[in-house]
């Protein structure tokens, strides 16, 4: 009998479920199902920093789309009896408050109407404030923390969300038990978990977002979180001790799961991981190997020498042991708007009276530095090398026959002037960085995104075949999984040579944009700079700071 | 029997012709009729620096707009034969190559499909690399002449353009025995001339546009204009020594368009004067009093006591004897696009999805500050304070909620801003500024655009009663030409108490707002010095500089 594995991807919007041969690593199927609350799945308020998600939404998807890919399964021969595991990723860190018994404090009818009491999804940026404070105290009394966290502690990350529920809802926060990545809440819900106590938590999402590390220990110690909140230290106290990689089994597949879906009881389900490293497994991420994730913002993941000692990377977002491979450092850097600077753009400014396949071609036809344009990335802040929440964008070089197509272009031209900056970044830490593989949805459909990614870098842009690398990395883990539990040696380099496959379609630099893209970018380097870091003399860093205060002093007035 | 006056206006696009009756002042009719050709009256090509009009566009519609001024002042029972005196303004510098005879170049048939045998617009910014060749070579030898002309040379300015022309066609240069503005050619074709050497050049255009100052002499001097080109010589031995203000009279109307029009022949036709200068005359420009005219662009007119020997005025567009009243210095500044960058905004880059009254009111809702974006108001580049045309637009503080309307007011905020700049620069040279008069297009109809103003600079924004102050200035100089044709002495402060009023509504400041925007205002000026001042050691002076030589190195390639 043919055995499969299921990669379950539980992204922005919806939950994915991809069915791989597990000896072949060919793909079988692939179901998306979408969330049904909100707005695809977003739970929002009158607040524009606030994202929240309903962890029944999850559940129910996911019970659909297990139902859809059995159906479509079946059509090939193959039950749901033939799946021997299964993997988990996640976005993240997108926590949940729970109850001692996993009961998600939504769940709960007191709490059925207060969004706090929801899953805080990833761009939630409502604990702003909080996280200048984490970086504050980190800077003050652990600065041992900066070297894993680029620098700056984030609002999407796991503390500062918690301790904003801390500062404006104390009931929701009084009543979880614990807080859970939802890299963690699935897996523990599939293997059955009666008891918070028992969450196998992984490191991935705990090592990138929450602090942890063997270096010191593992999760914060109660002098550091005291000094954030004493009233963390009840979090803290939830926390265990140890955390796992992709190496592992969170556990087995439940009677109960196994009932609802036809699998085998018993069956491994991996440690989960969050989304964008499950796209670096699926994109088969190895030394030297960059994965960058492009969606609506991006990630940037790359491998480092566990033994080389070169953990701490300024400029990243995060780096943490064994986060993406197992005996690797995952090196995490980001763009925070990539897409979300080009769908601002068309449906923001030019109200959808334009479409991006429409500027794309008109885009097309300009050449390197002809529109006299030049642009900072910043719009939602700059992630890696700054770790900048409070920056924003900039466009200059306009005349009065500047066009729409224009400034689409030099959005895009900004924002690989960002990822070049980056890579050189990391290059000059002693990165090994000899090849670029780019997954997510621009890579698969914006030719015009790519060239100019290859001219600006003037690096060949190698793009993975599949469209999903990152339900294909969950996939992968559940291979794992499933190996290991049958006694089976395996690398996860014999499972990703398999399944990982790059397009024929190569983007190859063309050398004469790339002569110009090298000019543009030491202007952009200078506006980097000046806006960007502080003391340089240039008087501007302040710019940027002082705009954005005196907005919030006049929406505080209101 | 009432006597009248005409004031005839050369405006961009069309002429028009203003009936005043002479004692009252009170305005009688208005008749505006659009030139034919090109666009609007402008003649284009692939080079989009070019504007040009047809000499035969101003002689048809001037013939037409006559026709239906004298049936519309019939029917209230004024027939031509009681105009008294004829005032005439016109854009400029608009010179175009004319034979001996005053026939224009392009009225030749082997020069009609020559654009160069044309006018050329004031807006024409072909001669770019001349203008800087100019002042190069002003630096150099002739350093005294920088006072007037506010430090650099322009592009849209009388021997740029005829040096251009002589560069990129000889044919023309050579067929060319003079080159007239526009303000004088039209009173020396009413005026019935037939030879060049008959023709008064009017001070205005003279001072502010060909060099031309008392102080020196008349125009430049032979070794200045051998040193910009020796072929040169001829045009300026076709200028005369002497040049006349407004209290002279060009000639009288000759019988030929007394035929024409059924005007007498044998009244006065005044000097002319440049459009903008009409337009503060009429909108009651006195000492103290700054008229800011804001259209397409924008020109502030200020008056200088010619005892006061402050005729050198760093930062401004020009200063010349006699140029706007006899008797004081006439100081013009100015914003080389203003409703330019609106209709750029909307039309160019909006694609007219969305009207200038639909982004007024949603930006009108806004408070100042609220939106975070900065702006730089050189699209078209910056002629005061910096006067450099290799400047460009900048916008900042983009987030990924900033909407449309948001840009539409920092475009404005950014153009008030300059505006400001410009004031306080002359008040730090000792000009006199105590009120504020606004008139031109955008000042009638945009109540956002006036309050802004009015808070940006924290000064009553004072707007003139009529929409056409222009033609009434031209009409003002028909008036004063018709008095001292028969002898009675009279001055323009009289004539303007008479016709030139002011709205009773006058925007005044906001206490808050101007607050908000003192400290936005330090903010552009930070950026204005950074990316405008050479050698102020941000190293950003460069960028823009740079951005327009990659630009225009690419163009030269395709």
């Amino acid at each position: 009998m043919t055995k499969i594995v299921l990669g379950l991807d539980f992204g922005s919007s919806s939950v994915r479920v991809l069915s791989m041969k597990l000896e072949s690593g060919e793909l079988l199927s692939s179901i998306e199902q979408p969330y049904t609350s909100g707005n695809n799945g977003v739970l929002s308020s009158d607040n524009i920093h606030l994202a929240r998600q309903s962890p029944s939404d999850y559940m129910n998807s996911m019970e659909i789309a297990l139902q859809k890919a059995k159906d479509k399964n079946m059509k090939a021969g193959i039950e749901m009896s033939a799946v021997a595991g299964i993997g988990v990723d996640a976005t993240g860190s997108t926590p949940l408050p729970v109850k001692h018994d996993l009961t998600p404090l939504s769940d709960i009818a007191a709490f059925k109407n207060n969004l706090n009491a929801y899953s805080w999804m990833w761009k939630d940026h409502c604990s702003y404030k909080e996280a200048d404070k984490i970086t504050e105290v980190i800077s003050r009394i652990r600065p041992v923390f900066l070297d894993k966290i680029g620098g700056a502690y984030s609002s999407e990350w796991f503390w500062a969300k918690i301790l904003h529920c801390r500062n404006i809802d104390k009931k929701v926060f009084d009543a979880a038990d614990t807080w859970l990545e939802l890299s963690d809440y699935i897996p523990a819900v599939l293997t059955g978990k009666k008891d918070i106590s028992e969450v196998k938590r992984n490191v991935c999402a705990a090592g990138h977002k929450g602090l942890y590390s063997n270096e010191w220990g593992g999760f914060p110690d109660r002098e550091f979180i005291k000094e954030l909140h004493p009233d963390l230290l009840k979090v803290l106290k939830s926390l265990p001790e140890e955390t796992f990689s992709i190496e592992y089994s969170s556990g087995e597949l439940s009677a109960e799961w196994a009932g609802k879906t036809g699998m085998q009881a018993g069956i491994p389900v991996a440690m989960g991981i969050l989304d964008a490293h499950a796209g670096a497994v699926g994109s088969g991420i190895k030394e030297g190997r960059l994965v960058k994730i492009i969606g609506t913002s991006s990630c940037d993941l790359v491998l480092g020498d566990l033994e080389s000692g070169n953990s701490g990377i300024q400029g990243v977002a995060g780096v943490a042991a064994d986060s993406v491979l197992p005996g690797y450092y995952g090196i995490e850097a980001g763009q925070s708007a990539v897409g979300d600077i080009l769908n601002w753009y068309i449906s923001g400014l030019l109200r959808n009276t334009r479409t991006h396949a429409e500027l794309s071609r008109e885009a097309a036809k300009l050449k390197a530095g002809e529109s006299g344009l030049l642009g900072l990335d910043w719009n939602n802040g700059n992630r890696s090398i700054l770790s900048d929440p409070l920056l924003s964008g900039l466009i200059m070089g306009q005349s009065l026959q500047t066009r729409d197509y224009e400034i689409y272009r030099a959005l895009i031209e900004s924002i690989a002037f960002g990822a070049r900056r980056i890579i050189e970044d990391m290059e000059r830490q002693g990165v090994l960085i000899n090849e670029l593989v780019n997954c997510g949805g621009i890579s698969q459909k914006n030719e015009l995104f790519m060239q100019i990614y290859a001219d600006v870098m003037n690096k060949p842009m190698k793009i993975a075949a599949t469209d999903e690398t990152v339900a294909l990395g969950a996939a992968l883990t559940g291979a794992y999984a499933a190996y290991r539990a049958i006694g089976k040696d395996i690398t996860y380099r014999e499972l990703q040579d398999k399944s990982c496959k790059i397009q024929d379609r190569i983007y190859q630099p063309d050398t004469g944009s790339a002569g110009v893209y090298d000019k543009l970018y030491q202007l952009y380097l200078k506006l980097h700079d000046s806006f960007g870091i502080e003391g340089t003399n240039t008087g501007l860093y302040s710019v940027m700071k002082e705009l954005i205060e005196i907005k919030n002093s006049i929406n505080d007035l209101n």
